[in-house]
């Protein structure tokens, strides 16, 4: 039972936008099984293939380019996993801080497939060298693929990927980013980043869950992990999500609309979250670059407070006042885990973390309501 | 552009009940993430377990045996891919007459894992010699994985799972039925039916594309295709496509409220059919058992009509007519292949053949459009 009012955690996942479930709704009219060839179901082909045609302008690449899945999840692994089983990837060069659909299915084409897997040292602020990614690269000649994704989910860290894409290019590497977090919320031109793949989930910007794409470079040719109807031009068998893919589209074309407003706006809560909880806690730090306004997701801000025996349920406190926040990324949270993006960047010393992550919906009436509620639970 | 007004080919898909609608609309309120552990999580959480406990009281299991996926595809996959995978299977046992979605994992397994692959003969009416299959599994020692369709979605043939069961369980063989045309629209109890995996598709049964679930016997311990946060206990990582299981836990539960009324009012209009079409082509055959009321889908007919080179544009004609039909499956319609099952029935005849497939909202006025339409277009 939902006994929240406050919601910033937008990085987990974000409300359902009007104009993304009036989307919906009017494609709930649209159920041809897009493969059929008469009326019904061309309808919904073409309802597909604009929203395609939609995404694929805006990120300023070809639409055959743009694969829809089933999520994030889905797309990454499909990247990650056809590289080793389609376009003779032996070895994987990663972060540590990446989300566990990036290290799990690397950890598991090493373990299961002999696969060399490399992650890049991460500093104490997330941040990585980029000479020891061209090192590595000059070093060996086995065919790789790196993947470092563009905004961190819990430290907010921004990657450069366009620098990264060069550095890949030059050494014939593939290059494979998560942009969960940065796709739609920044602005990615694939004319000009090298790279061959990056992944959506459209949850994350006011869309529907179980929805997202993958970008495949043309030329890149991979293929399906499932196999069947041969939908998405055989890469994706499986009849296509029409509800989904009409609330992705929406949910994009809205998330474009007003990314700079937005940004500026975000960054003024962060900004003022900052101030607020430095007043209250002159020790409270923040996790990796993400108080660095320009260097990390607008969305996102990292607290990182000293255990102190008392604030280990600091949480769940917040939870019983009504303002739903999270430790790290909602995927650990059930487990109870320590988050591996924190134990990487700062293993030795044990903190009790917070992150609050804004979005579209957030109020300046919602920012003071959680420095109230923080001063209250954290005041020493 | 649709310019149908008459649907009949819900093998394809079917549209969105009212009640489906409704309850979609009703979930896009509910988005917290359901892994965060605060109260939009914990309600998120909740709409789900309901979802997975109602569906597995229906079919007589255990909630932790259902796991949710993007449709059916993924779920044939996830249990054939798995099997070979994870539970040693070095032999699978199918039909020709299959969905691609059975028979192209199948053979992936075959042509990359060297797994060996038999399949069952089928005659010309599609059935199988359940001889034949315990012939097969006394002849070796192989793990192996039986994969026989319940229903099967061109030709109509309902084929006995609990005999197949049976047979899979006196040889220690594992069995899985691709269920998406029946799931839901036959009683199914998993508590008598000797099976080790089940598949279902939401929009076969007036609930949104993209959502589906495997039933994995209890016991039976399969890794994920993709690998992530871990969601559906660790089988399918992937943020919970939320809307669409709440709308497929609203049409699971209307097809299972008056399936037997259905049963027979569509069994009628089958009968209509069959008899129509006689009067107006007495040389017309009906493919595999579709015919055959009792032993063949309610929802669908199969129609064979001799090629005599003037029909070849048939379905086009209807289409035009503004009636939706389909050759075989949907989704070889878009790559103008002949029909695999029909062709694995009757290779030596080929026919122009006509599928038409009845739903929830068919009308006894549509039938009758439908012939009159048929007497117009083939009459000779």
């Amino acid at each position: 039972m939902n006994t929240n009012t406050i919601y910033l955690d937008n990085a987990a996942t974000t409300p359902i936008a009007p104009s993304v479930k009036e989307a919906m709704i009017k494609a709930m009219e649209v159920f041809g099984n897009p493969s059929s060839t008469h009326g019904y179901g061309r309808e919904s082909r073409i309802l597909i293939e604009q929203t395609r045609k939609k995404i694929a302008k805006e990120l300023n690449c070809e639409p055959g380019e743009i694969f829809f899945t089933s999520g994030g999840t889905e797309a990454d692994n499909l990247a990650i996993q056809s590289s080793v089983r389609d376009l003779g990837v032996e070895r994987i060069i990663t972060l540590p801080t990446e989300h566990h659909a990036v290290v799990y299915p690397a950890e598991h084409l090493r373990d299961r497939f002999g696969v060399e897997l490399v992650f890049l040292k991460v500093n104490e602020f997330g941040d990585i060298d980029l000479n020891e990614l061209e090192a590595l690269l000059t070093s060996s000649s086995k065919k790789t693929l790196v993947s470092v994704m563009h905004g961190n989910n819990e430290i907010g860290n921004l990657m450069d990927i366009d620098a990264i894409g060069d550095i890949c290019k030059t050494h014939e590497a593939l290059f494979h980013s998560d942009t969960v977090q940065t796709i739609g919320h920044f602005k990615i031109d694939l004319a000009v980043t090298k790279i061959d793949f990056i992944t959506c989930s459209a949850h994350k910007f006011n869309g529907p869950k179980g929805v997202g794409f993958l970008f495949a470079r043309g030329g890149v040719k991979i293929h399906p992990q499932n196999f069947g109807g041969g939908q998405e031009r055989n890469m994706r068998s499986g009849t296509e999500n029409i509800i989904g893919i009409a609330g992705l589209g929406a949910a994009f074309e809205l998330v474009c609309s007003d990314r700079e407003e937005e940004e500026t706006r975000l960054n003024g809560f962060k900004q003022d979250l900052i101030e607020g909880i430095r007043k209250v806690r002159s020790d409270a730090m923040f996790n990796g670059r993400s108080a660095d306004i320009g260097k990390s997701l607008y969305t996102v801000l990292s607290v990182a407070l000293p255990q102190d025996g008392k604030n280990d349920m600091l949480l769940f406190q917040f939870d019983m006042k009504g303002i739903a926040i999270s430790g790290g990324s909602a995927c650990n949270s059930g487990a109870q885990k320590g988050s591996h993006v924190i134990e990487s960047i700062r293993p030795d010393v044990p903190t009790q973390n917070l992150r609050i992550s804004t979005g579209r919906y957030t109020t300046t009436a919602e920012i003071q309501s959680f420095l109230e509620a923080f001063a209250e639970l954290t005041q020493q």
